[in-house]
C-alpha cells in the first residue's frame, strides 16, 4: 500500500512536470493579441537609471534569468502592461558595463526566454549624422537594424554580415511620438574609421550604436516584435571626437531617453500589435 | 482521505522540484576533479562535419538548449568523457552558418548552462600571420583570447573592449600535441583593413578568427576552463585576399582539425584539470 502511494505520488509528480512543459510550450507558441509584457534592454546603468526611477521600477533581487549572466532586471507596471528594464550588468573582471553586441544578445536571449515579452525595446544613447540632419538630443525610433562591422566577402555571408532586419511596424506610434525615423547601424567600436564610415553609408545609417543589431538577431529567433529608441549624444560626421562628446552629453541624452521611453511604453501598453 | 492523498502527492511533487533545483545548484557549484564532459563549439557545419564523423557522434534530434537557438548538438563518448560538438546552426532568414561573436556566445551560454561541461573547447579555421611564422595547415592551441574590433576609447572600457582572457593552463597538453602557441584575436569581419591590422598587432595576435573571444566572455561567467584549437586556412599578411584563400583551403583545414581535435579530446578525457 505504501509503495502504491509512493508510485502514485511519483506519477503525479511526472505528470506535473509534463503538464508544466506543455503549458510553457503553449505559452511560447501563442500569438499575443496585445502588448501585456514589455522587455526593455539598456546596455549601461547610467542610461537606464533615470528611466528606472521615472517608471518607479523595482530591482528583482533574484535574477529571473538562467545561469550566471550579470544582467539586472527592474520590473513594474506601466498602464496595463508589465515592464522589465534589463541592463547588461558589469562585465566580469573588467568592472564596466557590458556594452556591445555579445552582452546585448545574451541579455535579449534570456529576456525573451524568461520574461516572454510581447514586445522587445532597445533604448540607449547613440551617434547621429549631420548629413542626415541629426543633432545632439534628437530621439530616433528605428526603422531597421544593420551591422556595420561584420564584413564577410563571401556570397550569402555578406548579406548575413549586414544582417538587415526591419523594426516592428508601428505607424501609429511613430505618428504619436513625432520622433525622427532612420536605420540604426550597430558596431562594437565607439570610433569611426574610414572602413566603418563606408559601411555606415552603405547601410544608409541615421544612427550609430553598439547593441541593436545583436538584439535583432535574437528577436528574429523568438519571433518577438522589436523596436528601438535612441537618443543622440554625439555627431559621427562632426568635428569632435566621439568619446569626448559622448561623455559630455551622456547625462543629457539619458534625460531625453527618460522623457521619450515612458511615452513609448505608455502608448504601446495594452494595445494590439496591429494598432501600434 | 482522497484529499489527503492528493495533498501528499502535491507536496511530494513540490519536494521533487525543490530537490531537483538544489541538486542542479550543487552540480553547478561543484569544482570538477576531472574532465568528464567536454563541449566543443564549432561555428560552421563544414568545419564540424569531418570531426563529428571521425568521433562517431550522434545528432541530438531534440535540442538540449532552452529556447529557439538554431545550434545543433552532436554527442558521444571519447575515452572516459562525454563529448558534445555544438555548431551554431543556420542564421534565421539568411540560410548560412551563424558565424561571428554573437552566435558563438549564445551557443556557448546554452552549452555551459545545459551541458555543464568541465572543459569548453572552440575549434575552427582561422587566419595566420607570416610575421609570426604561420603557414596554411598550421594548428594553434591558443594561449589567450582578445578582441580586435571593439575599440572603445574610454578608460576602463578600452580594456573591456580588448577583453583579454587567458586560455586554461594546459602545459602537458601543449607538450603532448606539439601545436603552435599564440594569442587568438577575434573580430566579426573576414577582411583586414589597417584599423584591424593595427589592433591585431597591438594584441600580439598569431591567429585571427571570428568567435573565440565571444566564447571566452561566456566561459568567464561560468568559471568554465576554456581552450581553443585553430587550423590556419589563410595568411592575413600574405598576398592573397582572405576570402579566396579561405574558401580554397577550408576543406584542408577542416581535415587538419579532424586530425588535431580528437587527439586533444583523447588527451584531456578523464584527466584532472591540474594535469592538463
Amino acid at each position: 500500500m505504501r509503495r502504491d502511494l509512493i508510485e502514485f505520488a511519483a506519477n503525479l509528480a511526472s505528470l506535473a512536470v509534463v503538464l508544466g512543459s506543455l503549458i510553457k510550450r503553449r505559452r511560447l507558441k501563442r500569438k499575443p493579441m496585445s502588448v501585456k509584457t514589455i522587455a526593455v534592454i539598456v546596455a549601461m546603468e547610467a542610461e537606464a537609471a533615470p528611466l528606472i526611477e521615472h517608471l518607479g521600477l523595482k530591482k528583482q533581487e533574484q535574477s529571473p534569468f538562467a545561469g550566471p549572466l550579470p544582467a539586472v532586471v527592474f520590473s513594474g507596471a506601466v498602464g496595463d502592461a508589465t515592464v522589465h528594464v534589463c541592463t547588461n550588468g558589469p562585465a566580469r573582471g573588467f568592472g564596466v558595463d557590458s556594452v556591445g553586441t555579445v552582452p546585448a544578445a545574451l541579455t535579449a536571449y534570456q529576456a525573451c526566454e524568461a520574461l516572454e515579452p510581447d514586445l522587445l525595446v532597445n533604448a540607449g544613447t547613440a551617434g547621429g549624422f549631420k548629413a542626415k540632419g541629426g543633432v545632439v538630443g534628437d530621439v530616433y525610433l528605428a526603422t531597421a537594424f544593420k551591422n556595420h562591422d561584420r564584413r564577410i566577402q563571401i556570397p550569402g555571408f555578406d548579406v548575413y554580415g549586414v544582417g538587415a532586419a526591419d523594426a516592428a511596424a508601428c505607424p501609429n506610434l511613430r505618428a504619436a511620438m513625432g520622433f525622427k525615423a532612420g536605420v540604426v547601424s550597430t558596431g562594437n567600436s565607439l570610433d569611426c574609421p574610414d572602413v566603418d564610415r563606408d559601411a555606415l553609408a552603405a547601410n544608409d545609417a541615421s544612427v550609430k550604436e553598439m547593441e541593436a543589431a545583436g538584439i535583432a538577431h535574437v528577436a528574429a529567433m523568438f519571433d518577438t516584435p522589436f523596436i528601438a529608441v535612441k537618443a543622440i549624444t554625439d555627431i559621427v560626421d562632426g568635428d569632435k571626437p566621439t568619446h569626448d562628446e559622448f561623455l559630455q552629453n551622456l547625462g543629457a541624452a539619458a534625460k531625453a531617453l527618460q522623457a521619450a521611453v515612458p511615452k513609448v511604453l505608455e502608448f504601446v501598453a495594452g494595445k494590439k500589435l496591429a494598432e501600434l
